[in-house]
């Protein structure tokens, strides 16, 4: 190798390695289907697999663990930025909802307000991505949560990947919660969310942002939508439990790989896992 | 910078991005709890997160896109390699079964032979890691398969993560079998092992390869362990269906990451998943 190529190869590594989310280096993202082999890899994005990559969605823990009552922070957020600038969770001891949008990190506590994130504090179960909209769409007609969600489902190329969704809309009602911090012994998550708020926004702007899972990885994390709000002014917020929008720009990014970072220690370890908790996720989710 | 940190920096970088499954770059892999944080991140095995790294389990599509016939191959094994140099899977069309070790892949076809695989051979599902032995132990009173898998599993720290599975042993017995190319329309895993051919080894020493998943992946991967054999001599095994062991060296991989590559076309696409499969499981693997 001579030199100059020494360098460029250099520049290229360096590229790679200290991008968080930075767009893929050469190769623009391709949609499914359009790559030579049936097989879009993570390679294929541009900037090797894993850290920062654009089609990786890229998980902490699973939800099984959460509704268990793991609620103990393992990963930094600082952490978690170098895997996503998108997506929702929660905070050590169940401490309020996460919500990234646009590589800014939220925190909207029980007062329904989101505070930003400083990159020490930690997360117990979080799903981010880099986002980059593979398809985008203009919903004109008004929608509630399910005709949203069904809407969706109908511009999904597959139900059987994982997809990240963003909505950037107007909407006359959206009721959302928060979760205050848990002291040990930490409770069960359905039991935690007895004690969560309710806030309830009207005529305001905002966005949505949350992913929709598998049927598939049901105990890993939430099948179908899971979504969390955030105003146009990103002043406040809360994981979503119903709406009604008047209309908005919908993106989807299909989220081809998945991966997730289980807790090596802890609470994680030894908790009950594997059984149907359907009822729970239910009641939490709702 | 000065220009001596620099080409230090480079120097690793090149380390990282260049290697398969090379050794960590300075930290050695650490046992669960030993690390400052109570979660072992991937970046703190040494090697960013993804290729290579060495407690990463790296998958292929799902178990029950498999059940359900989903048999194309989809990446190819030079790419595979570069996450693992130790797994099992299948390749394209069905045709045999897969196993790596020390780096090396084999075919195991239907005569029981272990062939040689080229990089440009493919693959519908298939589990692959870096192997690094976390834990070692030695078995010196036989065992049938249900009591290797009791040994195996009360040398877990936690039934919650994925482990990695590597048995050097001696064997009065194992039952081991192939499956044959499949022609399409693809039938069901189910009906395609009914035209399986069995193999039966007696007095034979060989190595064990495989992975224990936790019950939660249902759907994602086989729950519990799925090992795979092959001879000493590297010459012929299969998928195990029942053995006798005399007596062996155990090694046990904590891969407390999960990577899974989904097919962004073909068949995976329009598969039905989320259902029960689990009569169609047992019928495949015992």
């Amino acid at each position: 190798m001579n030199k100059k190529s020494f360098f460029i190869v250099l520049i290229l590594l360096s590229v790679v390695l200290v991008s968080g989310c930075s767009s893929s280096v050469g190769n623009p993202p391709e949609k499914p289907g359009t790559a030579d082999s049936n097989f879009e890899s993570v390679e294929d994005s541009g900037s090797g697999t894993g850290s920062g990559d654009i089609d990786v969605l890229y998980q902490v823990s699973t939800i099984d663990a959460l509704l268990q009552g793991v609620y103990d922070g393992v990963l930094p957020v600082a952490e978690l930025e170098t895997h996503g600038d998108f997506g929702i969770g929660t905070f050590d001891g169940l401490e309020g909802e996460m919500l990234a949008l646009d590589g800014n990190y939220y925190q909207i506590k029980t007062d329904g307000i989101a505070y930003p994130v400083s990159g020490e504090m930690t997360t117990p179960f979080a799903t981010v991505t880099c986002f980059e909209a593979d398809e985008n769409f203009r919903l004109e007609e008004p929608a509630n949560l399910s005709e949203l969600e069904a809407f969706l489902d109908m511009n999904l190329p597959s139900e059987n990947l994982f997809y990240a969704a963003r909505v950037d809309g107007n909407f006359s009602y959206i009721k959302a919660r928060s979760v205050p911090r848990q002291e040990k012994p930490y409770p069960k998550l359905a039991d935690a969310v007895s004690t969560q708020s309710v806030f309830e926004f009207e005529n305001i702007s905002g966005t949505l942002v949350g992913f929709r899972a598998p049927e598939y990885v049901k105990g890993v994390n939430v099948p179908g939508y899971h979504l969390h709000f955030i105003t146009a002014d990103r002043s406040a917020g809360g994981h979503v439990l119903d709406l009604e929008m008047d209309n908005g720009d919908v993106s989807l990014d299909i989220t081809s790989a998945f991966f997730m970072e289980l807790p090596t220690s802890g609470d994680f370890y030894n908790v009950e896992l594997g059984q149907d908790l359907q009822a729970d996720m239910e009641k939490v989710e709702k």
